[in-house]
C-alpha cells in the first residue's frame, strides 16, 4: 500500500445529513519544518467538525497530513491552512482545528481556529 | 446463560417518569468489522439519556451491542444507527451516543450524536 | 459505637441559612442487592446540595446508606429513592444525587437525578 | 521567624484596582478540631477572589489559617466563617472559599461558599 | 546564539487577521525575585490570546520572560505587568495571562488577568 | 442465576501443569463487618498464584468472597483466612493474597500474605 | 488489503542475532468467546521476547491474534496456547505472554506465562 | 468517643504468628511543630511491618500519631522516634517507617528508616 | 542556526571519568519511514548510558536523530543501529537504547537493546 | 529573612547515627546558566542519602542550590559538583544526586550520580 502524500482531501457522502453530529479525529503523527531554521517541528493535530453533506475520508486525511512533512510553516499559519483546506473540501456546518506543538525555546504552543469563527 | 446476540432492545417501565434524570451506560466491549477491509474495529460506546416512559434493559443492551460483532459499518454510520435504534426502542426525552474508536492509520476517531440534535 | 443501620436521616440546623452555598458528600462504601439475582451490587454515591434551613447530619447519612445493604433495587430506582428521602429530610434549595455502579455484564452505569429537576 | 497564629488578616493595596482579575490561594495545611469528639480534622482550603482595593497579604493568611488549629467547628460553619472573615478584611468584588475534608466515617465532604452568593 | 534578555516584545504580522482564533503559549521556565526577601520565586506562565493584526514572536517572548530573572515583584503585580506589556506590543482582540507559582509558606498561588477584563 | 454465597472454592484442572505461570484475580467488591462495631468494612482483594494441578474456578471465587458479607473479622485475620482457604482448595505452588481496605479512623490499611511465606 | 485471519505466524530473520535484546508488542484488540456461555471476552495481550534467529512479522501477528475471534477458550489456556505458538514459530531465547481480561463477575483477571518458565 | 492523644501504643495478639506477612498502615493526618519556629509541619506517615507475636491496635495508633500535634521535632528525629516506639510496643520481625513532609523552603523531604536497618 | 542533519555524533570529554554515573536523554521527536510502504513511522527514543572518557554532545545527538527522517528501517534494526552508532562514537561503559513506536496495525511496539547485552 | 546564596553547606549532627536510614530532599527550584549561550537552564534536583555523623541543614541546602543561579555549567558537570560538595560537607555513608532538566533542543536529559559509585 505505498500510497503517496497528497493535498487532495477526499470527501465522502454523509450518511446522516439530517442530523447535526460531531466527528473528532486526532493524531500525534504530524511533522513539518520550521520556516526559519529548516529543523523539524512536531505537533498533535485535532480536527472536530459537524458534517453537512460530506465526511472527510480517513485515509485521504492521513495522506493530507503527511503532505506537510517537507513543508515549512509557522504554527499559526499551518493551523489556519489546515482549517481552510478542510472547509473547502467538505464544507462542514462547523469545524475546529487544534494544533499542539512540542516545546521550542522552552515554550509550549497550542493554536485553535474554528469556522465559522467563535465570537 | 448462553443467550444470543440480538437487535431487539428491551424497554422496561421508568419507575420515576415525573422527573428528568440521566442514565449513562458505557462499555469498552464493542467490536465490529471494517466495511472496506473486513478487519475488526474496536470502540468504547457511551450512551447517556433522560428517560421518558421507558428505560433500556441492561442485558438486552449488552446483547444488542454484541449483535454488531460480525457486521460491517463506518464509524459515523454505526453511531447514528445505534442512536436511531435506541430512540425507537425507548423514546427518551434526550439521548447522546458517543463511540470512541481505537487508532486506525495513526488517527483516533470519536463520533458523538444526539437526539434531538444539539444546535 | 455499635450503632444500627437506619432509614432516619437526621436534620441539623443550617448555621448560615442567609447564603446559598454547596455541601458535597461522596462515599465509595455503598452496597445493595440486585433485585433479579440477589447478588451484591456496589456503587459510589455522591450527594451535592444547597441547604435551606437544615443540613444532613453526617453520621445519620452513613447509617442511612448502610440501611440499603440487604435491600434489592434497580440502579435508577435506588438513585431516585435516595434523592426523595433527602428532599423529605432536609428540604434543600437544590440537590443532586449521583450513583456510579461497578461493572455488570461489561457495562458501567451512572445515574444522576436532581431536585428540582434540571430542565 | 517564630510568629504567632492570629485572626488578623492583613490587607495590602491592590496595585491594579482598575481591572477585574482573580487571585487563587490553596493549601493542604489546614487542621482544626471536631466539635463533637475533640479529634483533629484536616482539610485543603482554596480561596479564589477578585480584589477591589485590597489584596490579602500571604503571610497573614498563613497565620490566620493556623489560628484554627486548636478550635472546634463543623465543616459547613468553618467554611462560612473563613469566607466572612475574608470579606470583612479585604472587601473583594467576588470571592469563593472551598474546603475539602479528609474522610470521616467513610464519607468525603467538600463545602463551597461564595460572596456574593451564586444564585 | 547568546542573545540577551530584553523587555522588547516583537510583533509579527498575523497571517489570518480575518478570523478570530486563539494562540496559547505556556512555559514552566519563569523565575523572578521576591521583593521582600530577595529570594527566587518560580512560576509557570500561560498566555492565551486572540490576535488582531499581530502575533507575538516566540523568541522575543522567551527573551522577555527571561528579563524578569533579576527583578523583584509581587505575584499579582507581575501578572498584570506581563498582561499590560503584551497588550501594548500586539494589541490583541482578547488576552489572558495566568501565573502559577510554586509553594511559599505552604500556600500555592495562581493569578489570572484578562484584557478586556472578564466581567 | 440466583446462586448463593458459599465457602466452597471449586478447583478445576490446570490445563498446563508442566509450566510455572501466574494467574492474578482482583476485585474491588469485597465487604465484611467490623468485629468490634458491627459496621461494614470494604476492601479490594487481589489474589495471585502459580497453579500446580488446579485452578480456582472464577464463579466459585466470586461466591466465596461474597460469603464474607455478613461475617466479622479483623483485616489481618481475614487476609490469612482467605489465603488458607485457597491453599487448601487448589494447593498452588505459590500464592499471595493482598487486601486493601478503605480508610478507617483516617488510616488506610493493606495486608499481604503469601504461601509459602516469603522470607 | 482484505487479508484473512490465520494461525500461521510468520518468522523473519533477526538482523542482530549476535546481541540479546527485547521486543515488546502489545495490543488491546484481542477478543475471543467464553467456552461456557459463548459470549465475547476481551483482553489486552502483551508479548515480550528476546529473539534468537527470528523475529515475528508484525502483520502476521495481527492476523494470528484475529484468528481467535470466533474461538472459545479459558483465560489460562488461551495464554499458554499463544505462548506455545510463538515459541514454535520463532524459537526465541526468552518470551513472556501476558493477557489482561476485562471484568467478568466483578473480577479482573491477568494471566502471565513465560518460556522458559521463570522459577 | 472523645478519647485523648496518648503515647501508649496498644499491642494485640497476632492471630497468625506462624507466617511472615506484611501489614501496611498509612495516613496523611500527621502534624507536629517545627522545633525552630514553632510553626506547624504536616506529613504523610507510612508504617509497614511483619508482625511477630503482636499487631499494633489501629485506634491506639491513631491516638499515638495524634500525640505529636503539639510537639516539636526535626523530620529525621521524628521518623526514628516513631520507629523506636513501634519496635518497643510490638517487637515486629521487620518494620519500615516513612514520613513524607509537605514543602518547606521549596524543598520536599522524605525520611525512611527500618528495623533491623537495611544494609 | 539552520544546521543540517548528520550521522556524525560528536563526543566531548567526560569531566568526571573517575566515577560511574548515568546520563539519560529522551525525545518524542523521532520519525523515519517504513521500509515496506514508505509511510512515516514515529517513535520516542530513550538513551541511557554510563560514560567512560566521552559524553555525547547534545546538539549533535539532535542532528543525528534528525538524519533518520528520510530513511527506511524496521523497528528492531533501527534500535540496534542507533545503539551501534553510539557505542562507536563515545565508547560508553554501559548503554541502553529504547524505541517506543506509535501504533501500527493496532499493535504498539517497544524495542530495547543494551551494550554490553544484559544476560 | 533576606539571607544570601552561599556555597557553604551546613552540617548538623545526626541524632540517630547508630542506624542506616535514608533522607530524600527534592526541589523543582533549581536554575543555572548554559555555559555556551548564557541562557537559563531549569532542573528538578533530588538528593537521597544515608547519613553518617551529619545531616545537611535544610536552609543551607536551599541557599546552596540558589548559589548556582548565575553560574554556567553543563548538566553532567553540575550534577557531579553538587554530589562532590555534599560528600565533602556531610560525609554520608551513601548518596545519590539526580538532576532532571527541562527540554532543550527537543531532548529531555536526566543525570544521576552516586557516591560511592554503584558498580
Amino acid at each position: 500500500m505505498p500510497t503517496q502524500p497528497s493535498k487532495d482531501l477526499l470527501a465522502v457522502p454523509n450518511p446522516h445529513p439530517g442530523r447535526d453530529y460531531t466527528v473528532t479525529c486526532d493524531t500525534p503523527e504530524f511533522t513539518c519544518l520550521c520556516p526559519l531554521t529548516g529543523q523539524p517541528d512536531f505537533a498533535t493535530v485535532r480536527i472536530s467538525y459537524v458534517p453537512d453533506q460530506a465526511l472527510v475520508e480517513l485515509k485521504s486525511l492521513k495522506l493530507y497530513l503527511w503532505s506537510f512533512r517537507n513543508e515549512g510553516g509557522f504554527h499559526e499559519d499551518m493551523t489556519n491552512r489546515i482549517l481552510d483546506d478542510l472547509v473547502s473540501a467538505i464544507v462542514p456546518r462547523r469545524i475546529t482545528v487544534v494544533t499542539d506543538w512540542l516545546v521550542r525555546g522552552g515554550i509550549h504552543t497550542v493554536v485553535e481556529a474554528s469556522h465559522p469563527a467563535t465570537p
